[in-house]
């Protein structure tokens, strides 16, 4: 006879199981779907997606949540069950024809937002965006707990504990360090050489380089494969199988580089999680800000090493002799470093990088309060850009209409990117008091690294908190001093 | 207010929906799944078999079709009905519990299957063999109507209306005509030059030229795409989304330019089914016999052709100047056209073909019937073999252990194909009476003939049996005749 909690694992795998087909749809439609299904795939999508919240919400699992909600006292029962429970709370306060509408709508502004974008008219996305927002204020009001604000209630379902309070407080701090250090590495003026990276690559070689960088930092091919899309992303059906994307560009070698890297951060994450984890509750739907935080720890903080490229530059000249032959290893790695402020997050440099998620943060929380309106959102996109970064946008995709999260009805998403920042560099700073991590990536010898994200981050998928690890991990929950010491250790004094 | 046959319908979605998933997980496993993802990917397609269950065996579903039952005058609504009583017939006869254990086993017989293959080795394959067998006639004894034998309820699961009696039949009027012409074929001796078939074939080259002979004859890459697996196959995720699979041989030219060829022709059917009917319960699960009607027409009826070849030879040369520059048309025509028994069925000619079906036919019902045991079929196919096309397997993989059909669990498939080798026959027979069919294939004007095949065949899904397709396009049901008159025409007399 099975007890309630086996009850409640079983009723997991179905939720698993179609967890993982929306998954693999997910990955099927950016990679390789044919140009003419996209509506008829809309459409089974969102069948699936009620067909999850069927699974999740039914009387069978609200009896067995009911019934297990005190007297388990093993741990990870007990995470498991916290997560069903807050799963099935967040499904159960959207009903199936909201929930069917809102992915209608969804799916609808994001092909709204591709069109607003070729004609780069903004008037076009507005009235959606509007309404959007009113579901997502609509959503939020019904999952709201007592105390929380609507938004507060959004950035919970990011990453669960971070309310604005908080949030606000973090980007404040990071707004008066970084600040002044962004205006002295401005007013420094230092020009970097890069024309280098804007030369004919061929796609070829950057696939076969790009393949080699995942497998070189730890993604296994055994375990995952990799496609290409539009945007790089990554997409784990379960642990054994995690997908990575890339996008080469013809005329660039940064992009292709460095995305293949930071997603092969969240690849090895996700093939990290223990067997154990993996088939359950806290095995999916891990946090984006320790996601964020592994694919921005391999992206940034090593993949633009010296000591990361110390072993792998001749490679590199190898597979493209014509264009780096001549150009030396430190003119590489200071080209990939340069500060350079401009309108388009996802081709920030590292020092700029948390001013576009301040932007998006600031704009956001006053869309949800109510306070701006969606139409006014070019004119303050416009200001606050030129305040933080002196930059103006030269377009409208090159401004308001350059992400699509906001297409997708993710409000408090953002903030995840700079939480992700901040927590890398503060397991870094770690990580440097107790290996030699600069030899280590002399070495090549990333494995070591990897074993020791494994061990403290990867394995545990959502069983731990992102407070959690880090307080086990460094002793400490976030602390934003360390990505601005990290930062300002790195562009300070030229 | 909804009337019951468009809840029936809202229903239907839902199976739809996970039906795509099951395809698309099936396409995703066969083309790009990565090494160690099969344990758990098994798990997730057997979570997803009983999801699917589940949509189909329900109180709700079992009202709607007993309230639908009478009254309902619209053929296509009776059509889906029908067919809506009949799957839920068929799942509603094997539990939630059969249903995992059947899936399990057939997972399992699958990669004993492989294994046993690797080592050349029946006797590690027999014993599961006949759970496998045991299994099925138990799953056909509780669908089985009045008057039917364990063998007939397979059959019937697979083309609908086709009893054994039927069957034995079919076959003997095949075996009668067609073994003389075999013999004759035989005696006459003719050596046919083909060595310049196998030759070394770059890949790539190879891939190029199926993707262009795909589109050539029709097949839609706006509707559909192309991968490579270990044995090509097509899924149709849904009638935009159709996915074809091919599999070459640095060695070989034929197998990957005639097995695009019949993907192609299956992927061209399931394109084609109208949209009005692709959403329904007559769009999916088309009948196997049309389907092999289809491939085969294409594969070999025009494929094979000389009118087919005649404008796109040129072609084939230029991608191959080393191998075929000094082969002529009527060479490279005559070799894919050579009569060779030899012990594979997926190597087999034409004219062979059907004694490779008739064998495992006489075999498969013998062993449902429980006329013979498993370990018998080693001597028995060597015998039939011997008897039928005077060759002996030098293998066990190239005897018993060649088709994947009985270790997946599927008996009273095979039959299928020579079904739909009969069918294409009359069709073309009667397509020859309306069209000038070699004129069209000289001019390359292939979109006519396709056409003829959607408005004839492909565009009703399965809201018509293979005989009623037959009767309204050719009237007549299916009669061996016209196979073996093209059989004759093409292969007496030398």
């Amino acid at each position: 006879m099975k007890d309630a909690y086996e009850k409640l694992q079983d009723q997991w795998k179905r939720i698993w199981a179609i967890k993982a087909a929306v998954n693999l749809f997910d990955w099927d439609v950016q990679t390789q779907e044919p140009a003419r299904a996209g509506r008829v795939s809309a459409a089974i999508s969102a069948e699936l997606a009620d067909c999850l919240r069927a699974a999740v919400v039914n009387p069978e699992n609200r009896r067995l949540l009911q019934e297990l909600k005190d007297g388990v006292t093993d741990p990870v029962q007990q995470a498991n069950i916290r997560r069903m429970q807050r799963l099935y709370e967040d499904m159960d306060a959207v009903s199936s024809e909201e929930n069917r509408a809102l992915s209608e709508l969804a799916a609808e502004a994001v092909s709204c937002w591709q069109q607003a974008r070729k004609k780069d008219d903004y008037e076009e996305f507005c009235p959606i965006l509007e309404k959007l927002i009113e579901a997502q204020k609509h959503v939020a009001a019904a999952r709201r707990k007592a105390g929380e604000s609507l938004y507060d209630t959004m950035l919970d379902g990011y990453e669960e504990g971070y309310t604005q309070k908080r949030l606000d407080s973090f980007f404040r701090t990071l707004k008066k360090e970084l600040g002044p250090l962004l205006q002295e590495v401005i007013s420094r003026g230092d020009t970097v050489p890069d024309g280098f990276l804007y030369q004919y690559y061929p796609i070829e070689k950057q696939r076969e380089f790009a393949r080699f960088l995942a497998k070189y930092i730890g993604f296994s091919f055994e375990r995952g494969c990799m496609g290409e899309s539009e945007h790089p992303f990554t997409v784990a059906i379960h642990n054994k199988d995690v997908r990575i994307s890339d996008h080469y560009y013809e005329g660039a070698l940064e992009p292709g580089i460095f995305s293949v890297i930071h997603e092969a951060g969240h690849g090895i994450y996700e093939q990290d999680i223990e067997d154990s984890v993996a088939g359950t509750v806290c095995g999916v739907d891990l946090s984006m800000g320790v996601h964020e935080s592994q694919s921005r720890f391999y992206e940034n903080i090593i993949g633009r090493s010296l000591s990361f490229w110390t072993p792998l530059y001749g490679k590199l000249q190898s597979a493209f002799p014509g264009q780096l032959g001549q150009v030396s290893l430190q003119q590489f790695v200071c080209a990939v470093n340069r500060v350079k402020p401009g309108p388009v997050r996802t081709e920030a440099d590292e020092l700029t990088y948390s001013f576009h998620i301040m932007i998006r943060y600031e704009l956001e929380k006053r869309l949800i309060d109510g306070d701006i309106r969606p139409r006014e959102l070019p004119k303050l996109w416009k200001e606050l850009y030129q305040k933080y970064l002196g930059v103006s946008p030269g377009s409208m995709v090159e401004g308001v209409l350059q992400d699509i999260h906001w297409a997708q009805g993710s409000f408090g998403y953002f903030p995840s990117y700079a939480l992700g920042n901040a927590m890398a560099a503060q397991l870094y700073h770690q990580m440097c008091r107790e290996l030699d991590v600069e030899e280590l990536l002399v070495r090549g010898r990333l494995s070591v690294i990897r074993e020791y994200l494994k061990e403290r981050v990867h394995r545990f998928g959502r069983q731990k908190s992102m407070d959690q690890i880090l307080k086990d991990a460094t002793n400490e929950t976030l602390e934003p001093k360390y990505y601005i010491d990290y930062l300002k250790e790195k562009y300070a004094h030229g």
